[in-house]
């Protein structure tokens, strides 16, 4: 089943997806929310609602604009360096464990919105990136195996980046270089975890056109189900929380491409779960 | 003024204080939340249904729970090595701007709650801060000065941080030695901006009475109002988030005190902002 939530900024109405058709949840459930994502029959629900015809059908709109298909989750958790080509194109190694660092969940858009470069920024980058969207909360999980029950389904990301912020800073922390307005552009569509095998998605961006990133999840160095478990070690996930799963080599970072400048166009995809598209546009302030 | 938030962990209710009076303010608002906080207005009505008698006083009860003083925020923003003494016996320079990582809001928990260690930690320590609460929201202001009129008040809090999960790990990110559940203690007040001079506040901790930190705001390399306006160049500041400030010497990382054990008490302090006391339990999983 696909979710996706579509209107204006801040006002997004949610609808299940069928083919090229949406249809309003609003009689189900006001958001695509913890709640929603954590009661075990809310599929049914709308299974059964779909049936009936209780759902009605949003007018096409080829204009139409389609926010985060989640609403604003608790906590954004981000892992780093998770595929051993990117890790060396960024000058570290493999990690031995998850590298985790978190985003503020207000850097959630929609997926085609403009990307905004911060004022004055000169090194703003693109990391497409699998999302993970739990379902029940989890703490201290007793084995990897035990995570799928926790997943609620699967986004489209792309971790956006300024690395002077992330990585030219005094402490080492990345948080200031992921943390501007717009920097995680999530949807269209959040695919339930039913319909989605994550270990073996094509995954891929394009700047201009030209493709800089292709690869696929099966090369992740920790896959999904070991993120959701390991990071449950340290924290309690809750429904709704967003978990991105780290980025694929061929970043600007790596020296062999451009960072991004005002009039680019970004494009994002993985296979079943949508692609993005957005224009690049200089910040002023004002 | 003084708020607070008393009640069983969820289900605290906002109330105001006089004293050692609290007084009902459901009548006003559901919660000490960000709409609350941002509303100009809401200290004057506050401050005329006091008046009027019409807020409810609590019936007197030694045994009352507070919770934490805020509603859960958007996001909960931290400081690292904003105290030159602290950044030297953590083995560190002082930083030449302020250093940000985040932690989950999940962890906020009431001033006198039980800490209980993740089971297995050896070594979780203590760190008393300044926090402060934003009120009308922040996005790159121009100048620190600009900061006070995004103030909404200020908290005493605990940034309890378990060190092998924070510095022993791949990448460096000190998030997962921050976010175990419990692990940002906060309260019992929030204390509105206009009754604190956040730059000159004794700030001390203790364990088992004997005093670890003991310090004064006047000591922040970067005070308020800079890591205010400093945030704001990177990120937007909701209402209702929380930043903490750091943490003055006197920490177990230092060497020269035990990490925290079964039995242990904690009590931590800022002048003005009331006190804590809580027990140390050792975590067992199920």
């Amino acid at each position: 089943m696909r979710f996706a939530r579509v209107g204006e900024p801040g006002a997004e109405k949610p609808v299940v997806v069928q083919g090229d058709a949406l249809f309003d949840l609003t009689p189900l459930t006001a958001d695509i929310d913890g709640a929603f994502l954590a009661d075990p029959s809310a599929r049914a629900r709308v299974a059964v609602a779909l049936a009936d015809g209780a759902l009605p059908r949003l007018p096409a709109d080829d204009s139409r604009r389609f926010g985060p298909p989640i609403a604003r989750p608790h906590a954004l958790l981000c892992i780093g360096l998770n595929y051993a080509a990117h890790a060396a194109e960024s000058g570290a190694a493999s990690p031995t464990e998850p590298i985790l660092f978190l985003k503020t969940p207000n850097t959630l858009c929609g997926p085609n919105d403009d990307l905004v470069l911060p004022p004055g920024s000169r090194k703003t980058d693109w990391e497409v990136e699998l999302g993970v969207v739990i379902g029940a909360p989890a703490y201290r999980l007793k084995d990897p195996s035990d995570a799928w029950a926790h997943i609620a389904g699967y986004v489209l990301a792309d971790d956006v980046s300024e690395r002077e912020y992330q990585l030219e800073r005094p402490g080492g922390q990345w948080s200031k270089g992921k943390i501007s307005p717009g920097f995680t552009p999530a949807g269209p569509y959040l695919v339930t975890a039913d319909e989605v095998d994550p270990g073996n998605l094509g995954i891929r961006s394009r700047v201009n056109g030209e493709v800089r990133q292709d690869s696929t999840t099966a090369d992740l160095i920790f896959p999904v189900e070991f993120l959701v478990w390991h990071l449950s070690q340290y924290v309690r996930l809750e429904a709704g929380d967003l978990v991105l799963t780290g980025t694929p080599e061929g970043v600007a970072l790596s020296g062999r491409f451009p960072y991004l400048a005002d009039g680019d166009r970004v494009e994002v995809e993985i296979d079943g779960l949508g692609a993005q598209s957005r224009s690049v546009v200089a910040g002023t302030d004002d």
